[in-house]
């Protein structure tokens, strides 16, 4: 399966991304993802206890509307977050309003929120994004991906058309996340949408592994957003059924790489990021272990700082994974680091350094993407996070956030 | 209780800060605590998995002749952690070797080492550090404290001297840390000695009490050394028994209070802070909730860099509050603000944002320390922990730590 190199346009799917005032310089800030016919839809949210207005909304409208989806809007430059009572009734009226202007009714209408948490949605401006948006639908998936920034230098897209028996479907998906990403949740907001037919109960499991194995996989800072949210629409207007269980699990598998592609770009672009290093934790006692070790390197001030310099201080690396909370024996761990397609040098063996080549060490450390495995030898469990290197980039982004 | 302004002497111990190489520029790297009389000792370990080599002689040596310990050897510039068989036979050289200047058995000398994790004690220096330092045994201090700095900027130290009815005793204690610092371990290396006179068991539950309040609720960066610390030492030189429950629950506090000026010094002096924010939670549900939430809000990273930032980005606080991973209402909590004896400024109240005055907040946040105080209003659960900002050096200063 290879995705496509170029975004395709998905059968019944209208998009929009227009400045509507929510962030300064007339920057793209709002956007629209519309389906000419109800979609089965899934979701995965956030897991932190303080929960944004649209996330609440959305979590409460799939329960009861998830066969009849027809739009998503997504703003900008407020989160939505800790806005109580009056960020629910706005989250609301931006359904509502999204729902008149393209006449359908309001519980069919999703919307998500990023930006500063704790400021009210200024509705003037919601309604005007409402507005220019819905006269701009139609295919312009970069724009609209463009719209749902914040500190992403780049936005993220990806496109798959897959060949079935039945005739062809189309996934394509826009991601956008940078900072407040953490591993085991749904990291970011993300929407991808099909024209493949599928059930209510499978495209929740199909999202729910996909993101599993990507999104709920990558770290940069390792703060969880209030905000997080992954959406799949599936409006079946490609007339290809794949609720038959051998093409469902080939679209588990598709959506998975997809998901992985945003995920990794997420990643990549990480808040100040510059470089992106995937962190494998092999031959744990099990993979809850893995899991844990691997997201105590990934999210380690000191690791990150050590990526970013260039600098292959792997006794950093060991004492992340000292501290992980679960046991294992340093005197059987392996550490090894590789090029992408590279080599493995290993650094640690044996309860201690190795004589590796310090210049070969430097040169895998210098590249733009880089594997560190960790093996346990003490059994079969498995984990893999993408993390980022943490350079003065992310301090100065974030010191000043809301200025 | 108040500390004293200058540093006072311990009956019968003899101290000396030397530079032997291990740091380049001639700086200090080097340090001896010594006691005349066999010590009575107690120490808090490192609960990191991937022990340094000094970290595991000393809780071995603690079995067994935790009643007549006679010198605490510290070198700098090398952790002497994940060096496997070497990095132990090492430690146990430079014990020897100073058990054999000195005069003493071996096993009545304790070793400390901090620096870089993964590289072998270059032994030759440390035997020129013993011969240096054995020779300039004395009273000074503050070239001891000195000597065992890393990343520091200011070395730490603290004294008292407690009038008991039966006279006086004298606690003098000296800390070093300012990264890989994280909360709920014995988090850097500290030796504190005494002339009271106490029984062994005592010793060991005075400071673990005293470390459960005061080093474990610091945190920089979250991240766990390999080789966190802390001794004391009490050699009975004063004559003061202070071992009846009275004199010993003063003995407590006093320690407490004294560790207290120490870790806050370590928090304050975190690598690139430039504050110190003490992070209140209150009417938890029980104390493990409270000190979660606590220590969730004290590593987070935009947390740390608003602060660095001054920006009084309160929905962060919330945020990293939502993702500790326990449950609470946040529509019950309440956070403010307040500068040291200062009236507090209600930020967040009944699930949003109140109407404070930014110029006020901003203010607060101007302050080099200030206090984070969320108030769950949900039962009687109570922690407490100091962190600092995370500022452009943090990264300079950890991205080439090596180098």
């Amino acid at each position: 399966m290879k995705l496509s190199d170029t975004i395709l346009p998905v059968k019944g799917f209208r998009v929009a991304g227009v400045a509507c005032g929510l962030k300064s310089d007339n920057l793209l800030d709002f956007a629209l993802v519309v389906s000419d016919v109800p979609c089965v839809t899934a979701g995965v949210f956030t897991t932190n206890i303080v929960k944004a207005a649209p996330v609440l909304l959305g979590m409460e409208r799939l329960q009861h509307h998830s066969d009849a989806i027809r739009a998503v809007a997504i703003n900008t430059g407020c989160a939505n977050a800790a806005t109580g009572e009056q960020g629910l009734q706005n989250a609301h009226a931006t359904a509502k309003a999204v729902g008149e202007k393209l006449g359908v009714d309001e519980h069919q209408v999703l919307v998500m929120s990023t930006g500063v948490i704790g400021t009210q949605l200024p509705m003037g401006k919601i309604h005007r994004g409402i507005d220019l948006a819905v006269a701009k639908l139609g295919d312009d998936w970069a724009t609209t991906a463009k719209a749902i920034m914040t500190t992403d230098t780049a936005h993220k897209m990806a496109s798959v058309t897959v060949e079935t028996d039945k005739g062809s479907y189309t996934i394509t998906g826009i991601a956008k996340g940078a900072g407040m990403i953490a591993p085991n949740m749904a990291t970011m907001l993300s929407v991808i949408v099909t024209d493949a037919k599928l059930a209510v109960g499978q495209a929740q499991m199909a999202l729910q592994q996909a993101n599993e194995a990507t999104f709920n996989c990558i770290t940069v800072d390792g703060d969880m957003s209030t905000n997080d949210t992954v959406l799949l629409l599936a409006n079946g207007e490609s007339g290809v059924d794949i609720s038959n269980s051998r093409d469902l699990n080939e679209f588990v598998g598709i959506l998975t790489s997809l998901c992985e592609n945003l995920a990794k770009n997420i990643a990549r672009d990480g808040e100040g990021a510059t470089k992106l290093v995937q962190i494998h934790i092999t031959n744990a006692p099990d993979k809850l272990t893995a899991r844990k070790i691997a997201d105590a390197i990934g999210t380690s001030p000191l690791v990150k700082t050590a990526f970013y310099g260039g600098d292959a201080n792997w006794g950093r690396i060991m004492a992340a994974a000292g501290r992980a909370g679960v046991p294992f024996e340093p005197n059987k761990a392996v550490l090894s680091i590789e090029k992408i397609g590279g080599k493995a040098l290993i650094l640690f063996a044996n309860g201690t350094g190795t004589n590796y080549d310090e210049s070969v060490a430097k040169d895998i450390f210098a590249q733009s993407e880089f594997v560190v495995t960790l093996n346990l030898n003490m059994g079969r469990g498995y984990a893999s996070v993408w993390t980022c290197d943490m350079s003065h980039d992310y301090i100065s982004i974030n010191s000043h956030y809301r200025s």
